[in-house]
């Protein structure tokens, strides 16, 4: 029993989708109203496996850093995202169906086609049909692209696998000429489809009762962080570097999502803003993680059409400028432990760097997290990216406010420059209206014009060109130019922002599929090896019936495990002790602990094992003790198996489930 | 030192807005583009704050009762509100400055004229001036109407008591009626305002890429709970009574927001939905609080126009019906507690009843808990209200899913009852398109109806009045009445709702006001005397200087208290350590170590306890296990004091903080 065969059977989506709905991880929104694609609600093991993962990335990020934590509103006025770029900017490009109005995400669309074609050309020169992963929880609008069997030029092949592989690259337009090129219709109805349109994702509502102050949800939580940079930075004792972080709600309003967790409309997320001296983006702690080892998928790669990852060190990625600096190398690899250590499958975890034109134009660089998973094949999981002074230097530019970093210099920097000073009066009777414009334009010339313009007044009066295009003659009597000498103590800065940006429903999504496995001796009996750190209950209460006589222990075990801080459930209903552990390994729980007859008169108890079913017999204390080692980390099961003795009636128990 | 008074100075609400805005605890959104009134950014001390009452709230309701924990989304398609009669009613009443079309809240100006008034009476009857206590959050816009020293006549000044006493009973028209009557205009222009409007307080949004789905942000957790109600009791193995809980954002569009964190337009709700059985409101735990002294201010002394409260156990509220039942008993109980364990002060604690008018129509029973703050007098922070079958009622008739319990009878329920068997030809031949509505109105009819039915068929037709008023003649060809006997082993029925529902903003605010105080010695120096549970930070660690000698002590200690769970902070900012303490006293931070010379040389340390500002000595371990103990719970400062030396070299720090 204890040799466990995890790959006995084949990944079935539709099985795990079942598992996932029967015993409510989650379920779609508004279910008894129809539903609304894109919203999600969260019973009660997904809203505590997402509620450990939380607690493990505070942990792992917030308290492990001395992060500032922040919690700012999800409604946003206007001028906000306008500043930001999102008003203009924050949209994917859409399709109508000629036909039937249907709207279509472009994107989405050429790759679910020439994805279909190549299936349909490996059927057709003799592999086997490739399996739909239709989910159980979005059945009935499920529109995946019928693979049809025909075998296309090795020529085409190239050139969609080409295509396929910097889809993210292409702009609207593109998108339009590519389904032109090779014949893209709507696949649901036949039709021809229209020119790519933008489509701004953000939820609009407006503030206030007289409906005056526009305002959108937020797609994300940054803008909260930059906007109270000026404060953080003052928490921070007024040092940089410093990371703001944020788990909260963002919104967007995605066309048509259909991938269950993957693509939602409402989702929580986990963000950081690290800022950062632009001028050194080292790290203190980069010797910790320099040495850790992970698969990279480079933008010179993807650019050349090509999916060929490599793996590497952090450090030597670093080094060759592979990964932009320290800083963002560093968090690359806080995010690749944090992934592993909630369970994620290191063969199905990859880093991927944004190309050139799916980068922010600002971006310096930015990888992403891409989880491989059955819905969304290689998904962005969680960005990283090098922003630079982009977000607060465009607030400081609308709002006014200086969102900078003041530094004491260690050497006062003495320099001497060329200045003008003008005979304010003279140059106002001279040029009225225009006398500011005029005094900017000198203002405005480097070292070598001043001095330039200084030889020609020396001369006579000297032409200025305004940045409006008008020409002005300046005369000596209004200005005079001289070298000064300046002695500055304060380095004044924009840091550049390094962000680590989460998708906690898709790492979660993605963790439940990773974890999901089937008895070698019975499909039917799924299991949810979830690492016991995120594990909704850690430990399962299972007294033999409810009788009366049971309850005391039942009592004494559940209150001794949650002074304990252990999450532990007691099930008493009204079905075998088999049963209940299969419900639970559904549900992940790790251990589950049985009080029976024998518990009554000599107190001992047994300890199961969720993946290997394998069950051990103590007192009551040492079973405890053992439970508490476990759940908190300074015990394996290997270990536990040597503290306490193995149970036989394990074969009755297990054999009753199967029954 | 060792005896403190927290008293010495009066309460300034302004020293207090200064200091929470100073150590960022919140802040007003979008400040640096203006702001926009009811919404707030927390900074880190208050997200900390925030989660850790929320890790309190669910240890001491989720945890401890086993609820079902869920999260749900906040956009919710507009179907779901209108059944739950949100559309309809979710709304405030508003009037219009006909002057310059100011909006106000109509109850919100009654109260603030009336109370100005009787202020303005008091002052004139020799009573000192009202303090103003305007929010240094929202000077600019705070509008507290000005208090003129004008004697009214007691007749008056009863009546305007009396109004206060019963505000929350008005309807809309009547508050028009008021201020007609006692001549009430915009105090801040002089202007008269027109009729009360109603003002519905959802934010509103579409779902989906062509706007077809109008959507509202939820303004309360609730509908979540109710419309996945099957699901969650499949969870609970069919049983009831079980509770599912959730914390999350919700969202109301207040009209004119003026109250720092009392009214916000987007706020952290924790709820509860306790389904149980309407003919079984009894609590397995109920004898667990029975003894329970609370304050209760009843429906009956507000309906007379009084606000003098009462000292009443639970147990006995419950059993002289005074509150409706035990479990809403159970509930307030336990909300009490639970307020008291975070830091509420008990004197500015109350339960109110909601009076008739108040309460939704289809409640039992309502109790507030209200907490007294300086900015709205009795401020309702939770409402525990029994909701009868209402919110699963309305959803199943809108939507025919089955929202009940079925449950096994022990024993089958045998009885005769009178059913009329139809001859359907007959019925639809004669009646045709009404032969629905005649066998309906037939079927509604009570046993008694039934056998007189019967009886007149027995001497010839008989007539029938349908639904909608429509009479007809039956005939005995038609249906024969018959007495028969039905067993059933299955009852079904739609459980009640007891809703404990938390504003999280708002205890938090109130909570903060009740912390705060300042040395005797010297006013300006804050202090917040958040109990360890909640503080943002257990334990400041200041090194004497950030010299690097202390690096590796200052480590250690942090890698140490980290290990144990503990949310310690290192300050090493270039100030002195008793700036650095009078800060931590600011953010509530209880408990400081301090590490110096001494430290390196003989591995000791100081321990500070924030309210009595004493210090104690010894072993970096002891001082260490000492602190685990204090912040853990199982030791209080008086015992710490005898564990560990006095230290003297306090009265220098604290003199350095005064100088």
């Amino acid at each position: 029993m204890a040799t466990v065969n995890k790959t006995a059977h084949t990944f079935d989506k539709a099985r795990l989708d079942a598992l996932l709905n029967r015993r409510f991880f989650y379920a779609p929104a508004f279910e008894i109203y129809g539903g609304v694609a894109g919203l999600y609600d969260y019973g009660p093991p997904g809203s505590a496996l997402q509620a450990n993962l939380l607690a493990e990335w505070r942990r792992h990020f917030i308290v492990e850093e001395a992060m500032l934590e922040l919690d700012t509103t999800v409604m946003t006025p206007a001028p906000v995202f306008e500043a930001s770029g999102h008003v203009a900017r924050f949209a994917d490009w859409m399709v109508k169906d000629t036909g039937n109005g249907e709207v279509l995400r472009a994107d989405h669309l050429v790759k679910g086609v020439l994805q279909a074609r190549l299936d349909g050309d490996k059927e057709a020169r003799g592999a086997a049909p490739v399996a739909a992963a239709a989910g159980a929880d979005d059945k009935k609008k499920k529109k995946k692209v019928k693979t049809v069997a025909v075998r296309l030029e090795d020529a085409v092949v190239a050139e969609y696998e080409s295509i396929l592989a910097q889809l993210d690259n292409y702009s609207g337009p593109e998108l339009g000429a590519l389904m032109r090129t090779h014949a893209i219709t709507n696949p649901g109805s036949g039709n021809a489809v229209g020119e790519p349109q933008q489509f701004n994702l953000m939820f609009a509502s407006s503030i206030g009762p007289t409906g005056q102050h526009p305002g959108f949800l937020r797609p994300e939580t940054a803008q909260g962080h930059f906007l109270n940079f000026s404060r953080l930075l003052e928490f921070n004792n007024g040092r940089v570097p410093f990371a703001s972080a944020q788990v909260g709600r963002a919104f967007r309003n995605e066309i048509s999502p259909r991938a269950g967790l993957i693509r939602v409309r409402e989702f929580t997320m986990a963000e950081i803003e690290h800022f950062v001296d632009p001028l050194d983006k080292s790290h203190a702690r980069f010797n910790e993680v320099a040495d850790v080892e992970l698969v990279l998928l480079d933008k010179y790669t993807q650019a050349a059409g090509q999916s060929t990852t490599r793996r590497m060190t952090i450090g030597a990625a670093v080094k060759e400028g592979v990964i932009a600096n320290e800083t963002l190398g560093y968090f690359v690899a806080r995010i690749y432990a944090f992934l592993l250590h909630i369970g994620i499958d290191e063969k199905r975890l990859r880093f991927r760097q944004h190309m050139a034109n799916e980068m922010a134009h600002y971006a310096t660089d930015c990888w992403d997290a891409e989880i491989q998973n059955s819905v969304g094949g290689w998904t962005e999981c969680v960005g990283c990216a090098d922003r630079a002074a982009y977000d607060l230097t465009v607030h400081a530019a609308r709002t006014g406010a200086a969102l900078v970093v003041r530094q004491a210099l260690k050497e006062p920097v003495v320099e001497e420059r060329a200045v003008a000073e003008w005979d304010k009066k003279a140059l106002g009777k001279t040029f009225k209206g225009d006398a500011g414009a005029v005094s900017k334009a000198v203002e405005a010339l480097d070292e070598a014009g001043l001095m330039r313009l200084k030889g020609e007044l020396a001369q006579g009066p000297a032409k200025i060109r305004t940045a409006d295009g008008k020409e002005f003659a300046l005369e000596s009597t209004m200005l005079a130019i001289e070298r000064k000498t300046f002695k500055t103590s304060i380095r004044e800065f924009t840091p550049n922002v390094i962000e680590p940006s989460f998708g906690i429903g898709r790492i979660l999504y993605c963790l439940l599929e990773h974890s999901f496995w089937s008895r070698e001796q019975d499909v039917e009996r799924g299991v949810l090896s979830l690492p016991t750190v995120v594990a909704p209950t850690k430990v399962l209460i299972v007294p033999l019936s409810a009788r009366a006589e049971f309850e005391p222990l039942v009592r004494e075990v559940s209150l001794r495990l949650r002074k304990a801080g252990i999450h532990a459930r007691v099930d008493d209903s009204n079905t075998s002790i088999g049963k209940r552990y299969a419900r639970n390994d559904e549900l992940g729980t790790p251990f589950g602990v049985t009080l029976d007859f024998a518990s009554v008169q000599n107190r001992t108890m047994t300890l199961r094992e969720r993946d290997t079913t394998t069950q051990l017999i103590g007192s009551i204390d040492a079973v405890i003790e053992t439970v508490i080692a476990l759940v908190g980390g300074g015990l394996d099961w290997a270990a536990a198996c040597g503290r306490l003795a193995a149970y036989d009636g394990v074969q009755a128990v297990e054999a009753e489930a199967e029954a």
